[in-house]
């Protein structure tokens, strides 16, 4: 597939069309709402691979499909004061976690810290969202989640488990958190996706084709291979990328009750874990940003690579990126994606006035 | 250096030669049993990095030298009912994180989960110990610590940060827990001390040289050189592992108030956080053994890789060495190491009888 230059999109006009398709399709009006917001957000951010371009595939066809229960009933079991599992009924995982997030925040306003356990959801997109969540309530924000089996384990040659994801925000005196937002995987599916989209190799250390054979290829993936861990090989740290995923696995599949990734159904079926820690409940906010500020000062003073800028923190280069796209009010988005949202709009009924 | 034969070392002997080598310091006599008993899980579990190979060279010494203080009062502020930090007042770090751990595991066992931060510590060796701890009480358990500024950031040409580890354990119905125990950084810089030891050239993608360039020389890395980030080049994944070397970091270093890895004087100098959930506070601990023999029984029943015979779970290997090592109440240490308590036997009056 040949690339195309990329569509600027209108952020209002992007969320009230999405808010559409999904109400059209029996999702409450604020559930919606939100979950546009969230999409929206990953695409301000510069996340293309957990944004609106799986508004249609990831979202409208899995409602349609009975994945995904446009109104779930969520309910919550609360067996400890800092302890809580979420039920979230197959509904949208954007809504669950939200709704876990808060909980975990209210919890640690409480307790100090707190974790929220939740099974039975569906794709939540990229999680760095409910951990910044935390991160602008003052304090350090943590979300997991399973991922699709499309994962080898060291010494496997065949996707087995989840590309799990750990996400962590935490307050800074800058324009930005610190964010970490990263799949176990050496990197994430929705990057093959985009590589193929593009008409891209992918490099060497991603993934394995579909026979267990190191590719370069984006389209052997899709037949059927594997990612590798985090770490690439295992003398390169494959297994702490591996142990990483299990840690997810544990927080979420296993202590929601609902199963580690590899025994989870497919068609996003997922489950998440989401933390707050209280900052006061450790020290004084304020003595908390100066330590902040003394490591990222630190960070950024590193002697750098030739032709290398700025040592970046985690989380900088996309706030950056959606200041200025929040002030534009407007994304890029691929072509195929556009053509997606006109052949979903016709079929559900919505006007289509994106372009 | 040519390499020699590893030297068989009775665990019960060495066990009472480090204590006497502690106690000759001034160190309380229940304070040097508990280090020699973790220093020696660790070379019973083969984390040879991490154990009694530095009993003299970081413990012994840096008591002589007042890096750490071998009769502190350490003290606990507690602020919230799941949060607490400690200061350590320059304690050996494995009682000031093992105390800590057990404060974790109270106040999980009556919030379910909690964190407790460690201020003013140094050095406790492998974070494993303190994450069974929890494990073996019914909790999934986490341990995370600063370590030494010898990591380069991605754009970075010299060691500015620190190797920061992250461990986790949970329970299994098996013979071993899983354990995920690794440095943030591609490896620990205990692996290269190792192939120093040993005369091994260490593997492209580990290290940068005192002049920010690839190196398979472990002596240009302890000329000054540096640990690169797990993950290696930034398009393999070296922004997650340092955006987890910033998680170690917040949850340690700044929440406990002591100032992250890059603030920290060296000389061993750390700060910790021990975090414990308890299962039941989530769900029936007979439904969470079950969900997670589910998934340790899809992991290895995932196709191999010619030549690979199973695939091991992280934990799984070090608990078969502890079994087999604990059997035969011995563990294997290199002869630079016996040559170095020899030394310091003399030294300190203490009688060597390890071979």
């Amino acid at each position: 597939m040949s690339d195309q230059p990329d569509v600027t999109v209108d952020t209002a006009k992007l969320q009230r069309f999405g808010e559409a398709l999904l109400t059209a399709l029996g999702v409450p009006a604020a559930d919606a709402a939100l979950t546009l917001e969230t999409l929206i957000e990953a695409d301000l951010r510069g996340v293309e691979s957990h944004g609106v371009a799986h508004l249609v595939d990831f979202y409208v066809r899995r409602i349609q499909q009975g994945h995904v229960n446009p109104r779930p009933t969520m309910t919550i079991d609360e067996r400890a004061p800092a302890t809580a599992t979420l039920d979230a009924d197959r509904g949208l995982g954007f809504i669950a976690a939200h709704r876990a997030m808060d909980l975990a925040i209210r919890k640690a306003e409480a307790c100090g810290a707190a974790f929220v356990a939740v099974r039975n959801s569906t794709h939540y997109g990229a999680g760095f969202h409910y951990a910044l969540k935390a991160a602008c309530a003052g304090m350090v924000g943590l979300s997991v989640t399973t991922g699709g089996n499309i994962v080898v384990p060291p010494g496997g040659r065949k996707r087995t488990y989840g590309a799990n994801v750990i996400s962590v925000a935490a307050p800074t005196r800058r324009s930005f958190c610190f964010v970490l937002d990263g799949s176990t995987s050496a990197v994430a599916g929705g990057k093959l996706e985009i590589a193929r989209r593009r008409g891209l190799a992918i490099p060497e250390g991603w993934a394995l084709d579909e026979f267990g054979h190191a590719t370069t290829d984006p389209h052997s993936f899709l037949r059927g291979g594997g990612l590798l861990p985090l770490g690439g090989a295992p003398h390169l740290g494959a297994y702490k990328g591996f142990g990483l995923a299990i840690f997810a696995d544990v927080l979420s599949g296993v202590l929601s009750g609902m199963g580690a990734s590899l025994s989870l159904p497919g068609n996003g079926a997922a489950a998440h874990c989401l933390a707050a820690l209280r900052v006061d409940a450790f020290l004084p906010f304020d003595q908390y940003l100066v330590g902040m500020e003394a490591m990222i000062d630190g960070l950024k003073a590193a002697e750098r690579q030739q032709g290398v800028s700025e040592i970046l923190i985690p989380g900088e280069l996309e706030a950056r990126l959606e200041q200025e796209r929040r002030a534009r009010g407007a994304v890029p988005l691929h072509a195929a994606i556009i053509a997606g949202y006109r052949a979903a709009a016709a079929e559900l009924g919505v006007p289509f006035d994106l372009t």
